[in-house]
C-alpha cells in the first residue's frame, strides 16, 4: 500500500488517523527508555527482531529479550557471551546457549525447515562463524548442508563435495586467511554464493581485511560479500534468497 | 553427474574414456594461442561467457569475439572502449555500443524477460555503474525496474518510490560517496539488496573506498556487496536470484 | 506540520490527497528523464539546490541550468569547467565563470549580505577551495572577509590578524599540506571554526588524507571537519551559522 | 584590543607593563610544575577549562582538580574512570559520577539551559558517546533534547520524530557501523548536523574509521565532523552554534 | 597418473571404482566429525601435515594429535601453548614443547639432515620466529646453520660472517622494525633468500607491515617473501629448495 | 675467501694491496659520472647486471647499454619503452624488443636451457608481467613451460594441465584481481611457488595491493611472493631454484 | 627580546608603537593582494624565503620572483617546470634553471661554501631529489658532497667510499623503493642522518611510502625523515647543522 | 683509516692480521650466545651501546645489563618496566628507574653537561616521551631544557617562552593527537627542529600515525622526524647536534 492508497482510505473513512499513522511509522516500533524495538519490523520484512546481544548493559540485554519473548515467544541473540547466558536463564529458564557460534535462544526449535543451503568454510578455525551463520538460516526456517573444511589449499576436498554443494539454492563460503575459497566455488555452481569473510590469520590478514579485498576482488561471478566474521547477515540474506526459490 | 557416476560409466563402456575426460575438466574450455574460452560454462553455470573488454589487445579481443559470436550466435562484452566498437563492428556488424554502460553485444535481443529486479541509484552520476548492472541483468533474461537519483540526502524520493521497489526480487542499490543508499533500502524490503560502491566522489571517498566500507558495515539485513563499481557483478547475481525466485 | 496532523487535516477535507501527498514527499522533487530535482529542497532546508558540475554530461548539465534557472531565476554551480561555461553561455547569456572557485553562476548578485564570517587559509594554493566557499557563503547571503596566507609556520602572520577574524560569527580555516590551522585558530577565538583540508601537497600528504587526520584530531575545541576539498561544503554550514547568528 | 591598541595603551600609561604581557600571553595561564592550566581561557574563548582525565596519573589529575575548583567553584572531566572517581571524592566530596558518559564533574547544576539542541543517535551501543555530548552541552548551558536509538535501518523511526528533530538549532548525530544517520537527518532539516562518528561496530568497521568516511563523504549539505567518539567535542561546539542562535 | 590414465585403466579393470575414485581426490582425506585431515598430503607434496595449533580447542587438538602420532609415528605443532603441552602430554608423553618457537612436537627427532640452510635474523627479539623456521626445516631433514643478530645498523656484523652464510642453498632471513636485512643479504650471496618480516617494532612499524613492504620492495635480487612472523612457511619452502639442490 | 685469508695473503706477499682492496669491495664496480656499474656482480651472484630502464634519461640508458653491450657481449633490459628502442637500435643494431613483456636485449640468444619452470597466470590480462618472469629465466639459461589462462574462478582448467606443471623445478604463479591461484598451486605440487601479483583489476584491488595481501596470507605451503608486477624479479629467484636443482 | 622587554621600552619611549607593533608581528611580512611575502623571515630564521614554484599562477609566479628578487637581489624556486623558467626569464634574465633539480634561481652564486654535508643516493633515479638537496644546501652557502648509487644491494660501493662520506658533519641519505641506505649509513658513521624517501619504484612502494616508513622505523640510531622527495626540506635542516659545527 | 690504508699497514707488518681484521669488522663485536655485543660502537660512531629492554628475556636482559656494566662501567636502557628493575637490581644495586620515562640506568651521573637543547611537548600525556628523550639527551652529555604543555591551541603559552626555547642548538618538539607543535616552532626559530609523534590520542589518531603524517608534512622549514613514541632515537640525534654545534 502505498501513500497515497493510504491517503485515499484515511480520506474516505475505511482506515482511522491512528492506523494511517502506525502504517506510515509512527507506532510501528515501541518505545524503550533506552531503545525503540522494532516491532513492525516482522510484518515489514518478514524477519522477527534479532538480538545482537555484544556490548549491550546487563540490564537492557535482560529487558529487551524479555519484551521480545513476552511478545514473539521466541527470541533470538547473536555474539552473547556465557555471563549473558546466566543473566537470561534467570529470567527466561528454556533459554540455550551455544559456545561455538556464541548464539543465545529460546530452545524450541521444531520448525520446518524449507528449501536448502549449503555452509562451507575453507578450515575449522571458521567454524564459530559458519555456526552462526547457519543456525541463523536455521531459525529463519531454512534447511541447512554444512560442508566445513574444504579450503582451496586442498583443492580434491572441495572438489568431491562439489555434486552435494551444487544442490543448494545458496551458497555461504567462509573463509579466513587468504579467502580464496568463495573464488572457487563460483565457478563450480549455479547459484549465488555470499561469501563471509573471517578474522581468522595472522600477520598480514589484518584481522580479515586481506580476505574481504580477496573476496571483493573474485573474478569468479555470481559472489557477494558480507562483513568480516558477519554469520548473521550471511545466513538472513542466504534465508532471503532461499524463501524466493522455495516460492515464500 | 558426480565422479563415482562418470566412472561407473567408464567401467560400463557406456561413457569413452575422451568423452569421461572431457566432462572431468580436460576439454570444457577451448584452448586458444593466449587464452582458454570457458565454452563449457553455460552447462557448468547457466551463464554464457561474457567479454571483460577493458585491457585487451586489439588482436586478442576481436578473435574472442568471433569466436564466442560463431559458437553461441551472441556475444556480449562489458568495459569497451569505442575505439574498440569500432574493432568489432568491423567483423561483427550487428554489433551495437552503449557510450553510458560501456557494453558492447549483438543486438537482437528479443528474449523474454522475466521475474523482476530493481536497480536503484543515490544520484545522476552513479547511471553508468547501474546501466551495466541492469543491461547484464536483461542479457541473461531479467526484467529489470530502473528508480535512479533516489539517494538518502532526499530520504522522500526514495520512500515515495518504495512500494514500486517493493515488487522486485532483487534490488541492486548502486552508490558513491558516502553510500548510505543499500542501508535504507535494507530496512525498506523483503528481498535480498545487492549493494554496488562506485568509484564516485571527491577527496575523502577514495576512488569507492569509502562508499564500500559503508555498505560492508551496514547495520541492516539483507546486504550483500560486489566490488567497486561493478555493475556487471551485481547484474549477474542479481539474475542468479531472480532465477531462483521464477523457477528457473 | 507532522505525519498526524497531515492525515487529520485529510480526513477533514482541508487538505486534498494530491496535496497531502506532495508534503509527504510524492511531489517534492520534478521527474526528469536521468534526474529528480529536488524542487522542495528551498522550502524544506532554506536553501536553493546547487548543481555539482563535475563529472555531468553536457546535455544533462543544459538541462539541469536551464530547469533551475527558469524556475529560481538564478543557478549556481561548483566543480566546472571551462568548457561547461561555454556550453551554458550559449543558452543562459548572463552566466559567469570564476576559473579560480570553479563556480559558474548567473550574474546579478546583489543580495543583501548579512552576518559576517571569516575564510582563512594557509598558503596561497588553498585558495581556489577558499574561494569556492566563500562564494557560496555569499551566494546564501553571508557577509564573507578573506584572510589568505596565514599558515602556522609564520604565526605572527596570524596573530596579527586575530582581532580580526575575531569578529566573524563562524570561521572556515581552509589548509593543505598539515593542515595546522584550525587547531591554531580554534585556541584563539570564541566561534566555531570549520575545518577544510586540501589535497595541497606532495607525498605523505596522500592527496588532503594527512591533513584532515590532522584536523580530526585536533586538541582544540570547537573544530569540526568538511571533506578533502569541499569548499562548498564548508561555506554552506557556515551560512546556516551565521544565519541562526543573525536571527534568521 | 589588538595588539597597537594594547601598545598605546601601554605608551599613554593606561596599561602597566605587567597587565599588558598578560593580555599578551604572557600570565594567562597558570604555570604548575606539569602543566600550563589556561586559566585565560575562559576569557578568550567564553568557556571554562574541561579536564579529559584518561591517562593522567593519580596526583596529577588531583592537583588539576583541586586547583580548576578552588578557582572557578565548579570542575567538569570527561574520560574519567571509577577510579578517578574515587579518588576525586576523597578530596571533592561533591563530585559526581556517571558511568555510562565517565564525566567527572562537580554536581550543583542548575544552570539555566537556554536554546535547544538535538542529540540523536543510530543505536543503543552509541548512547554512552551521546551522553558525553549532551552532558557537556548541558554543562555549559544548553538544552539538550536526546533522540536515540533512531538509525537508518528503521527509517520510520527517523521520520516519525522528524519534527521534533527539527525544532533545534543544532543536531549532534552519533552513530557507528556505517554511520548513515548524519547523511539523512543532513536532508531532513534546516539548521548545522555535527557527526560523531564512533567505535560501535566490528569487522571492517576499523573501530569507527568507516563511520567517520562515511559521513565526511556525506552528500548531503550542512555537514561537518568530529573525532571518533568525540562526544566532548560535538557538545562543545553545538553549544557554541546554540549561543549564536540565542544571542549570547 | 593423469586423468586419462585413470580412465583408461578403469575402462580395462585394472583399477576399481572405488580406486580411481580416491585417487581422483574422494578419499584422500580422513573425514573427522569437525576437520579434514590430509592424509594423502605426504604422497601429494612430500611432506607431512603439520598441526597449527594456535585457536584449536582442547578437544580438537588432543583428537588430531593423537590421529596423526597413530598414523604417521610422529607428529608437529606450530603456535602451541605451554597449556596445550601439558594437554597434550598426558596423552602422548613423549611430546616436547619448546617456549620460544612455540614449537611442540614428538621428541625423537634422529633424523639425517641434509643440505644446508642458513637462518639470520637483524635482532635477538627476531630469534622466536627464526627458531620457528629452523626448527620446520629440521623436521623435514635439513641442515640448519644459525646466524642471529646480524642486522644492518651493524653491517660489519654481517659482512665477517657472508663467508659462512654463503654456504647454504637457500638463506632464510628475518627482520622486523625496518626490515632491510634481506636487501643486503641478496646483494652478498649467489642462493635464493626467503624474507620473513617480523612483528617486532613499534609506533610505525604496524605490527610488521612495515618490514613486510621494505622486503617486498627489495631492489635487491634473489628475494621471495613470506607473511608477517611466518616462520614454518619460510622453513618449509627453504626445505623444498633445499631438496631440489641435494637432489631429492 | 674470507677477510683474514684475504689479509694472510697480503702480509704474505701473495696478494697485492690492489688486488685485496679489489676483492674488498674498491673496485668491484665501474664509476661513470652518474652510476656504478656493478662489474663485481657476475662474479658475486652469478648473474649478470640487468638494466632496469623505465625513467632513465636517454642519454644515461645509452651509455648503460653499450657499457655492458661491450663488456659482456650481451645486455638484457626490463620494462622499456618503444621510444627507447628506437634509441638504442641506432647504436646496437642486433637489439630486439618485445612490447607485450617490454623486454630489450640483444638478439642472438642461443644458450642451452636447463632444467624446468613453470609459469602459470590466472588470465590473459597477466600474460606481459608472465613474459617478464619467462623471458628473464630464458635469459639466465632456464627451460619455460607457460600455462597461461588458468585461473581458479574456472578450476577444471587448472587441474587438467596439474601433471604438467608438476614437472617443473619451480613455479612462477602471476594473478592480479584476488590472486587467488598460487593457493590452489601449492596444494597441488611439490616444488616451490614464486607468487606475482600483478596490478590487474579494478576497484578494491588497489592495484595489486588485493592480490598481494591475498598470496602473502596464503594458507598453502611453499609460497613466497615478490612486488606488483615484478616478473623480473621472479623470474631470477625462479632460476636460482632452478640452477641447484639441476646442479650448477 | 621578550614581550616584557618590548612592552618596557614602549612605556620609556624608546620603542615607538609602530617598532613594537612590527616585532610583535603586525609588519614583518609584505601584504601583497594574494600573498603575504615574509620578509621578516630572514632576520627571524637566518634563512631568506625560498619559492615553491609548483601549482602556482603565472600571474602571482612572477610578481612574487620579481618582488623577492627586487628585495633581496637574488631569488632561488623549487619544484619549477621549464615553462615558468620561460616566463621568468622574460623578467630576470640572468635567471637560470636546471631541469634536473626543477631549480630555478639567479645565477650569479659565488659565496663562499662552508663546512661539508654528504648526499648520497640508492640509485641513479634518485638524483633529482637528491640534486633538490644539494643545490638548496649550496644556496644557503655549505660546501657539499655528492655519492650517487651506494644502494645497500650491493654493499661494496657504499662501504669503499665510507671514509669519505664519514667527514661531513651531516648526510642526506636519498633512496626509493625499500629505502634501507639510511639505516647502514646510521650504523657507519658519527654524524646526524636525515633520510628522504623518494617516490622511486613501483608496486608495492606506494608513491615512497615504503621508503618512508623503513626510514622512520630504522634501527640504527641517528635517523630523521623529512617527506617522500623533499629534498629541499632535507638541505635546508643539514645547512642549519652544518651551521651549527662551523659555528655560524 | 680506509681500507687501502689497513692493507698497506698489514703488508708493511705495522699492523697485525688478527688486528687488521678487527678493525674491518670481524671482532667488533662479543659474540654472546643470543646477541653479537656491539663493543666497537663507541668507537665508530661515539655513543655507547644502549639496551632497548622491552621484550627482552629476564635472563638475557641481565647478561647484557652486566656485560655492559662490567666493560663500560656505566649502563643505560629504554622502555624497562619495574618488574626489570627489580630484577637488575639484585645484581646492580646502584641502578635506579623512572617510572615515567621507564629508563633504566647506573645512577652516579655527575657529567659535565654541555650546549643546550630544548625538549617541548603539547600536551602533558606527551611527558613519558619527552623524559625519554631529555634523559638519553643528558645520559650523552647534553644540557636540557624542558619546556611542556605548550601546545599550539594555546598559542600564547608557546609565544611567551619562545626567547628561552630559541637558545637552544636544537630542539624536540613531541606531540600527539594532531601533532602541530613542530610546525609552529620550525617558523619561530633558527636551529633545526626534530619532531616526535607521540601515541597520544584517540578515534582517527590511529595511535600516532596521524600526527606523524602532520609532521611529516609540515610546511614549515628545519623539521625531521623519528618514529612514534620514539624519544631515544630524538635524544640521539639531537645529541649529535649539539655536539657538533659546541665542537665535540
Amino acid at each position: 500500500m502505498n501513500i497515497e492508497e493510504i491517503l485515499l482510505e484515511v480520506q474516505d473513512g475505511r482506515l482511522s488517523v491512528s492506523e494511517a499513522s502506525a502504517i506510515l511509522g509512527k507506532e510501528s516500533y515501541r518505545e524503550m527508555e533506552f531503545a525503540k524495538l522494532d516491532t513492525g519490523r516482522k510484518e515489514r520484512t518478514g524477519f522477527a527482531e534479532v538480538v545482537y546481544c555484544s556490548g549491550k548493559s546487563d540490564e537492557h540485554l535482560l529487558k529487551i529479550f524479555k519484551r521480545i519473548y513476552d511478545t514473539e515467544g521466541e527470541v533470538f541473540g547473536t555474539r552473547a557471551s556465557a555471563h549473558q547466558f546466566e543473566l537470561v536463564r534467570n529470567e527466561i529458564p528454556e533459554i540455550t546457549y551455544d559456545p561455538v557460534s556464541r548464539i543465545l535462544k529460546t530452545g524450541r526449535r521444531e520448525k520446518e525447515l524449507r528449501g536448502r543451503i549449503a555452509v562451507c568454510t575453507a578450515g575449522t578455525s571458521d567454524i564459530p562463524v559458519a555456526e552462526e551463520a547457519a543456525q541463523t538460516a536455521e531459525y529463519f526456517g531454512t534447511f541447512v548442508e554444512r560442508v566445513y573444511d574444504v579450503g582451496v589449499s586442498g583443492i580434491h576436498r572441495l572438489i568431491s563435495r562439489t555434486a552435494q554443494i551444487s544442490e543448494a539454492n545458496c551458497i555461504i563460503a567462509v573463509a579466513g586467511m587468504e579467502g580464496a575459497l568463495p573464488s572457487v566455488l563460483g565457478g563450480l555452481v549455479h547459484c549465488p554464493v555470499i561469501a563471509v569473510p573471517t578474522s581468522v590469520g595472522y600477520g598480514a590478514s589484518f584481522q580479515g581485511l586481506s580476505a574481504l579485498l580477496t573476496m571483493i576482488n573474485s573474478c569468479a561471478n555470481g559472489i557477494a560479500v558480507v562483513n568480516i566474521d558477519n554469520g548473521y547477515g550471511a545466513g538472513y540474506i542466504a534465508t532471503q534468497i532461499n524463501r524466493l526459490a522455495v516460492g515464500d
